[in-house]
């Protein structure tokens, strides 16, 4: 891939320009693409100069899906990363993917992914939007709303077809989800080897001039830059984010595995969430989520944690609400104390072991990680710690069990036997 | 896959019917799906019963593509099958395959394949219904004429993913030509894989009982098949046809191989052109192109070959062309007479040797196929056999060249050296 020479030469102030925004445009990030620039270290500069000598903002692209609008830590990143390009000028195009959600599931038999209507799409947009502007500037000179329906309910079968053909078959199933899938013998469906494409199709139509993602979205990113080459477009530059961890400490942050901190959630939430974290994590956090330079961090992993939320509870919230969240915390958890409403459910379960109750109750996500938790005297009943599959003989059909310090719920079991 | 019992058991008259076309209509063909059937031996007697029953005739589709309508005897096969189905009653429906066509090469890198214009198409499909009325009957009752533009232009983009979604990509990628290319890696392009399910959206479209093709389209037919069935439709029930080995003796009979004889050539080229066929393949034209039994086939393969050629003509012209073409071979050949006119053509090659110059005239596809002629003793200069790839330093600027009875022609060496 070449790039091809501007009219002039660029001057020493667009140069300079250049190098101050791509410091702060670099903060943070995993890794850009192209990884050599002409003018400077890599294609980000490269837009910079080509953007400043034309007198012209750079569109950023993120795409989001509208099926799950809740955004979490984990999206904070790159939409931190998005402000600080507002900042300097260059415009946010977020994108909601509506079009594949509009269709459900394709091959028609998953009843439980209905295709979404109008109304659905649009309240999950506002949903999304509301989050969203709590980080990305609101301000209709620096963003584009922007939906992938717009263009793809005009594709024909037509430009599929030619879209399909710059792409190799080879260079699709290379990507590492098919490749290991096909290497299992896993199902793939057609359809989904349409889909990278259509995320590249999304940069062609949108013009952008940078496309967003997590290291994960790598692959396709690439391909929109591919294939805004094949047909004549300046390619876009490719910027990836470090995928955050979870409070599982395993796993990258998802709405799906429950082990997420949602940016609109409550100071108390967010405080206590981020005071469950293994302190295996805590660097990483610190490093991604907050300017807290090392030497600023307590050693003591409960007393860094506790920074850390604080941190946290004062950025999507302020600082008045992050010193209460921590006194309440303290008050709570330092003093045994539980807090004052706990939520209640009925379950009309036969014979319930504790793992049923675990799983009903929402605390474990199946019956083996509820029966983990049990052994490692994660689980209480009433306060005490409890480490037996089955409900003793005296136990009240109302108790309260809790899981870890956050997870706190009174049971009302109507068919104990 | 299950068959659906029908409302009624068939009666005995049904059965006899469906036996009697079944005994018919599975004459020549290579192989029929599915190869058992409910109420006969195969899916296609269940075709007739359930059709007989319900008083309808059966609808049989075959593909053509628009871009080369050469008709040649390797296409008489199924059509002259299609043409017994109309004789029963049901109904043909020839497919035109326009929709490609009119996108030409799709990666729009091959300036040689143009998109075909409305009128291309147009002049190409009359082209190819005056051949194909030779044999398949033009009578509104018994044709449907389809173009597979007419639903692949309002496919949007939402239907070919619920499409694609029908079908897994380990599937589609275990289509032999597919498989060969992944494992020596030359690229596919992802646009391919979407033509066999192109193919099959035909048939969901048209709704046909029975799809045709050559032993190399069952995958595809197959693949209708399926759609058909996962779409909710009843499955379309596949016959294949042998491929007709060409004049080379080896590859399948194609235009593009140059080793065909085309429907509409004349009387004198169809027996001429049957004349060169190597011996070994007489069992198989004889079996495949005529109804002359082993008993009536000479022993004599020159005498066996003139009969066959003979037959070839009486089909496709009149017994009086066939008795003529006859007695203009033997004039010509049997007496080495040269015919009146031959053509001339004129080389510019530097220090020609004699592979060069036929390969430069179209006598051989490569300069090993040329050599390999030549040491067999097939190339005559002026008449003689000739068995060195230098030219004598005696052979004139201008001679006639020959290779086996029907190529000839004038050579006029412009830089002979």
């Amino acid at each position: 891939m070449t790039m091809k020479s501007p009219a002039t030469a660029p001057s020493a102030v667009v140069l300079a320009e250049a190098k101050r925004q791509h410091a702060l445009l670099s903060q943070g990030v995993a890794a850009i693409y192209p990884e050599r620039g002409v003018y400077g270290p890599d294609g980000l500069f490269d837009k910079l100069v080509e953007a400043l000598q034309a007198g012209r903002p750079l569109k950023i692209k993120l795409g989001m899906d509208p099926t799950a609008p809740d955004l979490h830590l984990g999206h904070s990143i790159p939409l931190t990363a998005m402000r600080r390009f507002q900042d300097l000028g260059h415009i946010a195009q977020p994108l909601i993917g509506d079009y594949t959600a509009r269709i459900g599931d394709p091959a028609g038999r998953n009843k439980t992914r209905p295709p979404l209507s109008d109304e659905e799409i649009d309240r999950n947009a506002q949903t999304y939007y509301a989050q969203l502007f709590k980080i990305v500037e609101n301000n209709p000179a620096k963003l584009e709303l922007l939906y992938n329906g717009q263009w793809l309910k005009n594709l024909s079968f037509a430009e599929t077809i030619k879209l399909c053909a710059q792409v190799t078959v080879a260079q699709i199933i290379a990507r590492e989800d098919f490749s290991k899938r096909l290497a299992a013998n896993t199902p793939i469906a057609m359809h989904e080897l349409l889909y990278p494409i259509m995320q590249a199709y999304d940069s062609v139509a949108m013009n952008c001039d940078i496309e967003f993602g997590g290291t994960d979205q790598t692959f396709n990113c690439l391909m929109g830059r591919q294939l805004m080459q094949a047909l004549g477009k300046s390619p876009q530059i490719v910027i990836t984010f470090p995928l955050l961890e979870g409070l599982d400490g395993s796993d990258k942050m998802s709405k799906s595995k429950g082990n997420y901190i949602g940016i609109t959630e409550t100071p108390t939430n967010i405080f206590g969430k981020t005071m469950s974290l293994p302190d295996s994590l805590l660097p990483r956090w610190f490093d991604l989520l907050t300017h807290i330079s090392h030497e600023n961090r307590p050693t003591h992993p409960m007393e860094a944690k506790k920074l850390l939320a604080e941190a946290l509870v004062a950025r999507f919230h302020d600082a008045g609400a992050a010193k209460n969240a921590r006194e309440e915390f303290e008050l709570r958890f330092s003093k045994r104390e539980l807090p004052k409403e706990i939520p209640e459910i009925s379950l009309a379960l036969a014979a319930p072991t504790l793992p049923d109750i675990l799983v009903a109750v929402g605390f474990a996500s199946s019956k083996s990680v509820a029966r983990r938790l049990i052994q490692q005297g994660g689980v209480r009943i009433n306060g005490e710690v409890y480490q037996n599959d089955l409900l003793a003989n005296d136990t009240a059909s109302s108790f309260i069990e809790q899981v870890g310090k956050l997870k706190l719920i009174q049971v009302l079991l109507n068919n104990k036997m």
